[in-house]
């Protein structure tokens, strides 16, 4: 590392005001309870756990964050290996439940190669194994005695599962399976932590039986020695190359040439083929199982909530620090202007700060339906349930709203994850030119963050499964049979309506907000309907139409969560009246910007009048610009992100930003161990001394 | 490097149809005469040389781009010096123009070290020194004997040039200046090749003398030894660290201690202190600097085409290739549908296509304008202008134009960048998971070009300036005083049509469609000066609308300039019939896409109805898309970007996009040279052996 600075240049301080000093100013015009708020947001036994995790990781040298975006891949690769250990012997050293290992994680800031086998791996054995399986492998996996990735995805074929070339064909001979990649797109592609980290796979192969094609099922496959670490015969395997985030896992591919392995290897609890008879067989799914991809999305919207707040609370303090030109009507003798003071800067940064909260709410909510349904479920699988209330009628209800949730979980996640990935580049760019510096903590994030967009299916693939639903529903409810849940009610309310036509007070009542927004959405559902069933237009004519239907929908869902959020008992126990203000404030910032942004359809639909758009556009937003700009730092500061957490220059709590930046420039960079010789006619090109005595 | 795959993966091939074999399809069933386009695009000199430096460049060991992805920061900046040193031998060795220069660089495809003083070192110290400075240093650097670089952005101080605090206060005693940086913020930063490359840099510091401050002005001041290439005493210079993307470019801060310079290191073409009497003296500028902005800004716009095709070629090419899912409504026992046929990946795609020749004509167009305008001031300003025919009249109208141009540049500077910079990332995501790999191009393009959004002038503040001269231009035709230009006549015809509307045939007449966008611009200018002037509300609470205007009027350029390439003879000459007709129908999707997206504007300035949108939406961009959909490979193919250029795996011109993404993992990664001990509790934690003998 060059060697510190100067003394003349250790005197200098930045022109002030300083940016501790803004940042106690914002703090002080503000009166939010940030605690209490924190407390809500996160549980105060989340908190203190982070807080604990926090002061055993930050000081350990293996988890030193300043050379992350200085090094090459091969480096990032090894060191996030070693974390990924010493990750793992610290759970062990402290007992750590899974969630503190996730929280952990979390905190180090990367994904590591032992990702997928603590993830997929342990889920897919646990899951669908037997307990002759888990013996054999969860047991093992679970101490690490072995290590797995889940393979699935193929060089040739992405999101379309039935797809896959590799194939599993079962020989009744000697009762194994013949794992064989017929071509080069069969090769698993994209596989995490199998480049070079983990020695066993689950597979999905297509299961032929006497020449008869099953469709893809799990196997477990071991590819890798678990002494020598060395690929095994006929198994090449390898790393697929760096990528736009995302290095410090070692996302892998995998061929097979006609590798065998025994029938125990098939993961049976749900298929199996018999030994004796060679005949496939497929017990009924548990009733259990159904429901967990409405939780793992419910986590993703969670996630996306935490994942935005981190580039809001980067930009919100840097914005309130940063200074750049006068207000054009301001006196010429004032200083420059806090950047965060300018409209066009609060109509970028106070929306996300609301969506931030949105994307919370939502997530909470769709994972509290999903435990009370689970709860029910078990109750009425137990013998006494009659006793606990939970009778037939009562479950029935609880699973229709669950999979009214299910099948529209999956624009949630898309609107979700594209909303937090945009966001954070929109909070990047906020950041001005500084934005750009790695050290702004943002476009590392945001490039490790873009993949949540493609994977747990693409996010325009999956608007198509929300529009089927919702033109099933319509069908439905137009034929007098519609299910018990919300998204027939808000088609039947608009059947009911749509005559009348409708008058939603936007303006001035928050439940008519979330009504305009489901009458959108209706009113879309109904035209798309006419489109296919009427006019017999082609699925793929459609495709823009459903894709613009998802999108309305769940726009619907997360301002109808937010509602009811903010809207709830608990939160009103929670917050001090002003606080609670506030939150009903960023909920009509996130619906109202919303609205306005998408004026068109909810004017063509008749939700609103071109009037209301243009009050609030002109009028509304702006107001609620002005209403919350003296909380914002007081409102981001609530998400509680330590600044190791964040590793921003620009977002540091106590508003260091420029003495950050230069610190690590010139102290972190080792870059300014180099000495060029800049002439073009040297022919040794380079030269490459640390020059200690001056950077 | 690993060692190569063994015989029996050697022997796989992709599964059928091969992407060889489906470009090929592609190029069959459309007759656009590429060659022709490309030459109407880029012409024919223009093309032959770029052949024959790719000829020269891409053999050479030292321009590989195999490990550009993979390597860390140093080893990227010190293979980029030596690029940069090599380009530099190869244009004094074969006399590159500087075009070629500029070409090569292009090819190589990486900014460089050499960057900044190749460009506004140079040029500065062409246009603002005097004779005598020339000799003294751009004779000097024109021969690279000193490298330089343009130091004007600090720490604090990003566009408000005002507001920077360096300082070179004016010695009367000994003639000289001292250049101080009083605080931290001072600190130059962000300045390219200054970090560990340039020993000079014209450095931008408010001048004072005798105590006044009479603004920045530029002065070249040494900052490293010539011969040890380290700084001199009483300056602090070096690497700003890492970036989300230009990190081959050694960006640089730069302090002074109170460090002296020679008089006439103050660069005094257009201002001087007096040696003898110690004034401040500054002559008129020159008419001829005047539109060297617009330049500037049409090179942008002109740039932000060729970075958009980059990713449209790339995305285009591959959707052809890749096939996923059935079409719901097909044979079923069809095969997978190419992605390019899907409608929702279409309306992402095609539009772009068009926006790309969008961006090339209206550059081609603002240059155009330049170009004409300059030589006819050169004319008048000759003695025997009048013979010419250049008289006063049209001196004024063609000034009066590149004024109007001038003011409206900035605006399309935002645009332009704008849209190319999120165009590439809407290309990285059609293309699916495999976007989203480095060996996909368009990533590492991407982050490369973002800082163009922020640079010469941020996108959000530049479009201010558009809207204060809207405003003033507005003023003057109410007052009855119009200037003689484009602007004024839109303004004009929608005062003299407002009480009668508009009725616009957007869906059948091409002129209308642009009458319809200048309406849109006249609208939310008349609508904004009732704000400022009628309702005087505040400069702050109006820069959303600000921002609003400036885009509406952008696209209206944009529309404008791609009308009139379209239907000139240059383009009909040029051109087939067939082909001359998908230009139009670009012109056409271009166009009705925008207005469909901006919905809500158009209706409510009354330029179409409500039905007209709808139509819009439902049918004509359908249609557009049908029609232009089988032309799409041959219309991203004339853009001719050499593969070598491209470096994408998934753009490749032949189609191989599975072999490349393969051999480039399995052979040009060099993390698969790594063995990996995956096991927690091993205290070495890290293996890292080259494993030859197997991948």
């Amino acid at each position: 590392m060059p060697s510190p600075p100067p003394d003349w240049v250790k005197a200098l301080k930045p022109s002030g005001p300083q940016g501790s000093e803004l940042l106690q100013q914002e703090r002080a015009q503000s009166n939010v309870d940030v605690e209490r708020l924190s407390e809500l947001l996160h549980t105060k036994e989340n908190l203190e756990r982070r807080a604990s995790l926090l002061a055993l990781l930050q000081p350990e040298k293996v988890f030193d964050k300043s050379q992350n975006h200085t090094l090459g891949r091969v480096e990032r690769l090894q060191r996030s290996l070693a974390k990924a250990k010493r990750l793992q012997q610290l759970a062990e050293e402290h007992k750590w439940s899974m969630q503190e290992l996730h929280a952990a994680n979390d905190l180090i800031g990367e994904p590591t190669p032992y990702g997928l086998h603590a993830s997929m791996f342990l889920v897919t054995l646990r899951e669908q194994g037997t307990p002759e399986q888990h013996k054999l492998f969860l047991e093992r996996a679970e101490k690490y005695e072995i290590i797995g990735c889940y393979a699935q995805t193929e060089l040739g074929h992405g999101s379309n599962v039935r797809g896959l070339e590799t194939t599993a064909t079962w020989n009744s001979n000697d009762k194994t399976f013949t794992i064989n990649s017929p071509t080069l797109t069969a090769s698993k592609w994209w596989i995490g932590s199998l480049g070079r980290t983990a020695n066993h796979a689950v597979v999905m192969a297509q299961l032929f039986i006497d020449g008869k094609n099953y469709g893809p099922h799990p196997f477990v496959v071991q590819v890798r020695d678990l002494e020598t670490h060395l690929p095994l015969d006929n198994v090449y395997v390898g790393d697929i190359g760096p990528k736009f985030g995302y290095n410090t896992m070692d996302n892998g591919f995998l061929l097979f040439n006609n590798v065998k392995v025994p029938h125990v290897n098939m993961l049976a609890r749900f298929c199996q083929v018999d030994k004796e008879t060679n005949q496939y067989a497929k017990p009924a799914m548990p009733s259990l199982v159904f429901g967990t991809m409405t939780w793992v999305r419910a986590n993703i919207v969670l996630d996306a909530g935490g994942v935005l707040a981190r580039g809001v609370t980067i930009a919100t303090r840097y914005c309130a620090v940063r200074r750049q030109f006068q207000d054009r009507d301001a006196d010429p003798h004032a200083g420059e202007t806090q950047v965060l003071n300018y409209k066009m800067v609060q109509v970028r940064l106070l929306p996300l700060l609301a969506s931030m909260y949105a994307l919370h709410f939502t997530g909470r909510g769709m994972m509290r339906l999903y435990d009370e349904n689970q709860s029910r479920m078990k109750a009425a699988s137990s013998p006494d349930q009659e006793s606990r209330g939970a009778g037939p009628e009562q479950l029935r209800a609880g699973a229709n709203l669950l999979a009214d949730l299910h099948a529209t979980s999956c624009g949630l996640k898309a609107l979700a994850s594209t909303t937090a990935g945009e966001g954070l580049e929109i909070c990047r760019r906020a950041c001005g030119g500084h934005g750009y510096s790695s050290y702004s903590g943002i476009g590392p994030a945001y490039a490790d963050y873009l993949p949540t967009l493609t994977w747990e299916g693409d996010n325009y693939m999956l608007t198509q499964q929300v529009a089927r639903y919702l033109l099933k529903s319509a069908r439905a409810v137009l034929a007098g049979k519609p299910a018990r849940n919300d998204t027939s009610q808000i088609l039947q309310a608009y059947l009911d309506r749509r005559d009348k036509g409708a008058s939603f007070d936007v303006l001035d009542e928050d439940k008519d907000i979330v009504a305009a927004f489901g009458w959108r959405t209706a009113h879309l559902t109904f035209e798309a309907l006419k489109h296919r069933d009427a006019e017999q237009r082609s699925w793929n004519s459609l495709l823009v139409d459903f894709w613009r239907l998802s999108t309305a929908h769940s726009q619907y869902l997360m301002v109808k969560n937010f509602y009811e959020a903010v809207s709830s008992p608990e939160l009103s126990g929670a917050l001090d009246p002003e606080t609670k203000g506030l939150m009903h404030q960023l909920f009509r910032l996130f619906s109202l910007h919303t609205l306005e942004r998408e004026a068109a359809e909810f004017f063509s639909s008749g939700a609103v009048t071109v009037r209301q758009i243009t009050l609030t556009r002109t009028t509304a937003v702006l107001k609620l610009l002005d209403d919350i700009r003296p909380h914002a730092v007081r409102l981001v500061d609530a998400w509680a992100i330590p600044d190791w957490h964040l590793d921003s220059s620009l977002g540091r709590y106590d508003g260091k930003v420029y003495e950050d930046l230069f610190r690590r420039a010139s102290e972190e960079n080792p870059v300014n161990d180099l000495v060029f010789d800049p002439y073009p006619w040297n022919s040794a090109l380079l030269k490459n001394e640390p020059a200690k005595s001056k950077l």
